[in-house]
């Protein structure tokens, strides 16, 4: 790595490894400033999701009362609200789908006449007068919004998979950032950026999940029905996985690849019930949209005729032509070679606009907003600009093949509507103007399956023009989705090898699999997904025999590309600073333990503690769950007496430790009640030996000796920083974890008890309560002190998370890292062999950043 | 639960529920006789795979020689043997195929033209006979090649799915047992038994998966390469996990298809690396068997024309025909309806298979293995004679619809070469003997696509027929998958429905789709499979559009067949008693904590111990793996001066235990070592404390504090049953799990000290040493005892686990069980706040069986 570091950083973006050891050392302490512009480092200020189910007594109260009907209700419920997701999204696509349509069929009309009466009257300058200013009317409004929203920005995509990933990103799944975004993309697309609709399809599909199921929305605080369910993290990253997956379905008509994605990006544990839930989602929503399109386009309501937003046609040969082949063996090697293109192609792609978006966060993002704005219709303006002209001068005329199929000619029909014949007399065609004065769904379909050819040196400056300009467009504060751009960028590329083996070597090909094949080694080294993209391709175009060319190109193109940059949706996650956890950690990684990732410096509480060490802990740090912990001291018989906070933790304590003698007593007990001679008789001996030494009660003393020695408990003493490091890290025996959100929580509802009362006198919150607030709690800072008798303790015993997954100090980091990011946690504690928390592990310590920091100081600490 | 139970056990033979609480409370202690047939338990007597990482000391070892050049290295041996595995497991299905083929069209072909001569002559008896002979030739070598390696009987999808599971089933991946299945599978299929071959080539590229990277073979003791790798269970069952959905991908030609399936089954957390691989091994054996046919077949090699050994040819609508569609919104009701029918009929199905094998565990297998012979040889004669009877009988003779199709006239050809005229006149055709006189395979194909009508009366009984028939063959002697017959079965249920609906209704409707539906329908009643069968059926079509009718279709068959009891496979892993795990507990598991289900009797190790002690234990005990414990003891320090033994095993306790303090200290240290002014004075803050204080210290003080307390320690003394509770259940604190193979291992090798010598004069074996023997490590028995010197102790801490997953005994089931399953773990120990360990949960306290009794006992006790 660090060797091919120094070979191609120079001209590939390679991220730098030029931090020195010091800076290394307190990587993730401190945030660095930006000035090298390869040092960015994951943001602490991310949040991680919780996956884990927290299993405290409300929870366990609303379990009591749950049955397997009433369970079998949730679950039906879950089926209708996913079904709901489905088909709404549907819906969002075909809403997007059918404005683009219109106002490009408008646009393009509109000045297509213009251009052909002004190619007799040379008015050209008017028409192009026209063209921009609709696309630039159209652009401004893209833009406006997303400058109400800013997160409405971009394709949405490396937010949605940061969000599965486990990091929550403010904003990212509000019903406001849904509106901007999705009327954004309707007028961005229409306004002939090169830019797709995919992606923010994508994100549409995700906030529909994240926000339908909760039947309210924080834009419109009116919006609020009681429906108590789906109040947690776990279930809101559920339905997002279902959404994203049906905005998929929806883009693409891709159900299977819509699961598969999420799947990838999820990454939580093979969830059976889950996956198939998306399945049913991903599937709604392609139905949906097909049922509605089949019924608008073609008035054939019932019949489910139309595929995804983006479809490429059916590839086959004509029924007569017994030599045609979609592809053979020997195609094989030049998808191979066109995958090592499309890898290069695309890592410089990423270079260039990872360049350009590292210039964007220091230059343009600091000023006003509406310099945004401005670049955004300087980017609209150019591209008109070179699509006109581009159409004008460049284009070459073609002579239009007459078509031998008799098949569906429907579609044939459709796509000579849509070839362009500026300037070229009757039976030709301008190749350029074709490509250009298209939407680019159409474009693909041209190059896909037009049997006229293209030249080469059309193809080409298509190419490099459409290349430039969509690396310069991803970025610009508009919603913008990357898949159709690199597709159609890639399929100029196939057609044109396409066009060269045909013409110069005469090999018996069909161009269309070329195209594809360009198509897909280009977004595969662009975006460097694998199953999915393979998925999502191989079903858009129908024809499962492009499985293996498809996969090997996409493989080939990602190690290719791998070898230089990461992926373009990784690089701008990279560049938000998301603290993204990867698949799997290095093999090398295994060299550190948990203890050498761990934080050691932990704030902790008690189980039972004041309310003014509650505030002032919550009020001093930024932790969003502490652990609970009672400490080990000596002297312990002598607190007891006097002071009820300390014995009341000092009971805690006892009743917390389950002990091998006392749980086979009770499973004895349990096994006595039985009226079975025979099992009475197997526990009876053991009960009788116990019975026997009652008087002793050797067991009890047993059991009490080990809990002795304690100590100078004082809980009323909150951790500050004039301690000793005796003091600081002194043993705890860690209990359960609590949450910052479930402290405060109790503070507002006033859930404590005076010291002179039982620990049993304090009020009982039930799980809607605890969860009512979410997914927005309130701050600690919002609580009025005043309100509060700081002298009162809490008992935050029953609303902990009484059973975290924890590790153990000398878990190797792959162990660590494959529990935490399969069981979605967001705090893992380390606890020592005699039940001594040492040390939290959080996202943060587990990113690829601080691994590679902290193996550094192991190599230089060995 | 037990309402439904009650109210249709009588008839469709639900899971009993019928045990009484003391049965309950002893289940998984003792197995109970199958006298009341409802009660098979699971049997304790599968072994567990191990998929978690053993990281010990011989490991660390290698890792330390491990960089990044060598990791790749290992992962490009990966993708080689992925690929290899892909083709082999393709080239063993063109194998079958090949057999097959030639077997059934030498059959046929001879057959049938002595039947439409006799049928002149009247000497059908001949034909008869001929047939007969034939088939019970084959069908004999098929069921002597079982009797062979009794594994390879059946379709190895429940075998596989158990192992996938995480069960080690004996045999099943062994070379012998790949030859028996191969061989057998290709004549029980060319011997007329309604069986598939789809089943058994799963199961033969699971074993390919498994035997190919291990380059040696029990079966054949001297083919043995050098080839250290992959010697563990995690790899194993990832290969396995490869070659599953290889095999899937050749059966189908369905290499998504196949990924999910192995995703469904093996069902550990979303691996993206391993996925990946499986889609690549997935699709080279799709696209081998599609290389080698289309050249074999066609000979058009280099082109890749013919998809999967069953495929279900195109569907679709005549070009002409502008009111066709192959389904619309309306008939999505009737997929409905027919999803209920299928799910009702397979739920029959699978009762009275279930019956059947039952019948055949209490009476054929008990019996001399040849009675099994004789039975297979008794279905193949009556299937035999129903196919022949019916054909001559029962047939009507349909006129021959002259084809209007142009488009694809090879296979029209192929269809109307496939219909037979038995008895019939020019122009008409025997429908009972086209369906009966082909291989099956082309007989859903006749059923998909003929274009002519069957009579209705000829598919009921077609139906009823096969359903019976296939019902009572499986579960026979031979190789035989159940995807083929299930798939022809209801594909003549659907084109039954068609055949009503279109000439009843007058309904415009497309055959072929209804006999598709009615396909999956019955299948998804059988086998309950919901993802990857939604995708199989959908990738065999290649069809993208019947996404959402087939899966409705198989969504309302499994609800309504899980109605009345489970899939085919899962009751035929009950019957062998398999501890299978579910995808998830039900929600009312979670009332039981750890605590309650797990083992609290434990045999336990100490990190030093005497050989005598070991031998004892693995002697006198079965369990598979040992916690390594210490004991809590006053008076410690007495022991440590006099016995060695004693005082090595309290200097392992205390450096085992990482604190707070001391890993602050830890750190401090290694920042220190940095140049970094900045970074230094951080620390020495800290450390000028401690130095100061360092004449007391006090630090090293409250850390030994807490270890004073230590007592009478006497690792001699095994545990033996006439201990007190007290003894037995002393508070032990846990470091870590050896599992028996190790043991033996360190056994046999010698690897131990003397008692006047320091552990680390131990041998100490390399990772290659202990993995040597992988798979089958030798047992204890074997050990000879007088080569061990029995007072010798062994040092068992660098070959332990030293930090397997934990849970805390209030930890939930579900929490539990969620852990178990993801990680693919086979000992997962409780231990409590203080870090002892109470209790150890293996697969056996996670069966549904086993929680459901233990619930039932919760709630007794409450």
């Amino acid at each position: 790595m660090a060797c091919r570091g120094c070979l191609c950083c120079k001209f590939c973006c390679n991220e730098g490894e030029t931090r020195t050891p010091e800076e290394l050392t307190i990587l993730g302490e401190t945030r660095e400033e930006d000035d090298d512009d390869d040092e960015i480092l994951p943001r602490k200020d991310y949040e991680s999701l919780d996956y884990d189910r927290c299993i405290n007594e409300p929870y366990l109260e609303v379990l009591e009362g749950l049955n397997n009907k009433k369970a079998r209700k949730y679950e039906a419920i879950k089926w209708v609200l996913v079904f709901a997701i489905g088909v709404s999204t549907g819906l969002t696509g075909l809403f997007v789908d059918f404005f683009v349509r219109l106002f490009t069929q408008f646009k393009f009309s509109l000045v297509g006449r213009s251009v052909e009466e002004c190619s007799e009257n040379g008015c050209l300058a008017l028409s192009l007068l026209e063209l921009l200013a609709l696309n630039m009317l159209f652009i401004f409004i893209a833009s406006v919004l997303v400058l109400i929203e800013p997160v409405a920005a971009g394709s949405g995509i490396p937010e949605i998979k940061s969000y599965l990933n486990g990091v929550k990103i403010p904003g990212i799944v509000r019903l406001r950032t849904f509106v901007c975004k999705v009327t954004g993309v309707l007028f961005a697309v229409a306004g002939g950026l090169f830019v797709g609709k995919e992606g923010p399809m994508i994100h549409s599909g995700a906030i529909v999940g994240a926000g339908l199921p909760q039947f309210q929305s924080i834009t419109f605080k009116k919006i609020r029905f009681h429906f108590p369910y789906f109040r947690s993290d776990r279930d809101k990253r559920d339905f997002v996985s279902a959404g994203a997956a049906a905005g998929v379905a929806a883009a693409f008509g891709a159900p299977i690849g819509g699961t598969l994605f999420s799947l990838e990006e999820g990454s939580s544990f093979w969830n059976q019930a889950l996956t198939w839930k998306v399945l049913f989602c991903s599937m709604s929503a392609t139905f949906t949209l097909n049922f509605f399109r089949s019924g608008i386009n073609y008035n054939k309501w019932g019949s489910f005729q139309l595929p995804g937003l983006l479809n490429f046609g059916e590839f086959k040969c004509l029924d007569g032509d017994k030599t045609c082949h979609l592809w053979t063996a020997v195609d094989l090697a030049f998808f191979v070679l066109m995958g090592v293109a499309g890898g290069l192609l695309g890592a410089l792609f990423n270079c260039i606009n990872k360049r350009l978006a590292k210039y964007r966060i220091r230059n343009v993002h600091p000023k006003a907003r509406f310099i945004r704005v401005l670049e955004s219709l300087l980017v609209c303006m150019v591209t008109t600009l070179v699509i006109f002209i581009a159409s004008v001068t460049l284009g070459e005329c073609r002579d239009l093949v007459p078509t031998l199929t008799n098949s569906s000619q429907g579609s044939v029909n459709e796509e000579n509507s849509t070839i362009r014949q500026f300037f070229c007399y009757n039976n030709t065609y301008n190749d350029m103007a074709t490509l250009f004065f298209n939407p680019q769904e159409v474009a693909i379909h041209q190059l896909f399956h037009q049997n006229a050819t293209f030249s080469p040196v059309t193809l080409s400056l298509f190419f490099v023009l459409y290349f430039f300009l969509s690396c310069w467009t991803y970025g610009v504060s508009v919603p913008s989705g990357l898949f159709v751009p690199s597709l159609l960028c890639g399929a100029s590329l196939g057609r044109l090898v396409a066009n060269v083996l045909k013409i110069n070597f005469h090999m018996q090909i069909y161009s269309g699999t070329f195209a594809l094949i360009g198509a897909a080694a280009f977004l595969g080294g662009v975006v460097r997904m694998t199953i999915s993209l393979t998925i999502i391709l191989i079903e858009s175009t129908n024809e499962i025999t492009y499985g293996l060319p498809i996969m090997i190109t996409l493989m080939v193109a990602k190690w290719t590309g791998d070898f230089f940059n990461k992926g373009i949706y990784d690089i701008h996650i990279h560049l938000k600073g998301v603290p993204l956890l990867e698949w799997e950690t290095e093999v090398e990684m295994d060299k550190l333990t948990a203890s050498d990732i761990m934080e050691p410096n932990l704030t902790y509480v008690y189980p039972h503690t004041r309310i003014q060490s509650l505030v002032s802990i919550l009020r001093s740090t930024v932790y969003h769950a502490f652990p609970v912990v009672t400490e080990n001291r000596e002297n312990e018989k002598e607190f007891m007496k006097g002071n009820i906070l300390i014995s009341n933790n000092i009971k805690f304590k006892k009743t917390s430790v389950l002990t091998r003698a006392g749980e086979q007593r009770r499973r004895c007990q349990s096994m006595k009640s039985y009226p079975s001679s025979e099992l009475r008789n197997v526990c009876d001996e053991q009960v009788a030996v116990e019975l026997a030494e009652e008087g002793q009660d050797i067991l009890q003393q047993m059991l009490e000796r080990r809990h002795v020695p304690y100590p100078n408990l004082n809980p009323d003493q909150s951790p500050s920083d004039d301690w000793t490091l005796e003091e600081r890290f002194r043993p705890l025996t860690f209990h359960g974890l609590i949450l910052r959100s479930q402290l405060v929580n109790l503070l507002i509802r006033g859930v404590c008890y005076a010291e002179n009362q039982s620990s049993a006198s304090q009020p009982r919150l039930s799980h809607s309560e605890m969860t009512e607030d979410y997914p927005r709690f309130p701050d600690i800072h919002d609580l009025d002190l005043a309100l509060l008798n700081p002298r009162m303790i809490v008992d935050v015993t029953p609303y902990m998370n009484p059973c975290p997954y924890t590790v153990s100090p000398n878990t190797r980091a792959s162990q660590v890292f494959n529990v935490f990011r399969t069981m979605g946690l967001r705090h893992l504690p380390v606890v020592n062999a005699v039940g001594e928390i040492v040390g939290i592990i959080t996202r943060h310590n587990l990113t690829h950043e601080f691994l590679v920091a902290k193996l550094r100081q192991h190599y230089i600490t060995i």
